[in-house]
């Protein structure tokens, strides 16, 4: 069981009615391995929010009592084709954004944060099923059709769905080493696609 | 968002306190691509259950009142060490083992199976860092050290969190074919190890 006393930052993963099950899982799990991080889950209005597949998952903290967090994630799912026209999401995105190390998103996530104004200049990628409608979101970012998930400064962006999962891992790697990445990789018995740029789904 | 009305069949995967998340929810990713089965999470009492992780899934159903599952999926998990011992997790296993298609599990969820009786005489895998612990709940399977997942018949065990993912589609492969496995591995940019022999975590 995690224990939240020994985790002084916040990894914060924003949930949306309509959010893809993987994409928040994945990150999860290889998350809950790091001591220093407590991963939380905040929605608009806190409770139980619904995933794409059906699934109820508690959010305990809502958009207005959330902390200030370190690692702000967003994923992707059905329901971003609504987040991305939401001003309460794109205010508590731009908000938390002041005071992250690390903003970061899964798949269709990233065209929420596009929406925000947050990605204005960088390189990003996304969905590469969702590509036209993703990147369509800004004409400002540097979209990345070849990248299985990008690095722009604190940004990080994944492409679909899995590739969250590869680039939870790349962001373990580049806060907490290598050895780490890999030991947890190891521990629950998972395949990394450890190299950003290889992406066998590119558009 | 899933339709209830277009799925006959019921996958459940049973919950437990300190179930580990991914073992849970790559199946769940890849079964949500499929319009014949609802996948639905059952629990002793029902209710919320807290994952190994620290978060929490709503299941819908408790061992009282859960319907006959086609397809059963229990995971693994640190919880698992208590639920060997649970008469009514075993007694639950038994009865619904009973009217399966499919009767599987992911990483030490093979321990509770197999200490359920379930696997006598089967060829099975496990988790294979707590390989001794699980292997230990009952001399009588036929354990596979070397394999990412065993199908014996109607019993198909995975080794540990990550491939269950593989194993969920491998399972989707023997109900639905190859071509709707690997149309899903792609719709969720997921690398498929989809060779049940390639283990590269064996013992």
């Amino acid at each position: 069981m995690s224990s939240t006393k020994s985790k002084p930052k916040k990894l914060g993963i924003v949930l949306f009615p309509g959010f893809e099950t993987l994409d928040v899982f994945g990150p999860v799990e290889m998350w809950g391995f790091i001591d220093d991080y407590e991963v939380i889950m905040v929605s608009e209005k806190g409770g139980l929010v619904r995933s794409s597949q059906g699934h109820d998952t508690l959010s305990r903290y809502s958009f207005a009592d959330a902390p200030q967090l370190e690692i702000l994630m967003i994923p992707g799912g059905q329901g971003t084709r609504r987040e991305v026209d939401s001003a309460a999401m794109l205010g508590f995105l731009r908000e938390q954004d002041r005071g992250t190390e690390w903003t970061t998103s899964v798949c269709t996530g990233s065209a929420v944060l596009a929406k925000a104004g947050l990605l204005k200049n960088r390189k990003a990628t996304s969905n590469k099923l969702a590509w036209k409608w993703a990147t369509s979101q800004s004409p400002d970012v540097d979209w990345q059709p070849h990248a299985r998930w990008v690095v722009d400064g604190k940004y990080v962006t994944s492409s679909g769905v899995s590739a969250g999962t590869d680039m939870a891992l790349g962001l373990i790697e580049k806060i907490h080493g290598r050895e780490r990445a890999q030991f947890i990789a190891r521990s629950a018995e998972y395949i990394w696609n450890d190299s950003p740029g290889n992406d066998p789904y590119a558009v």
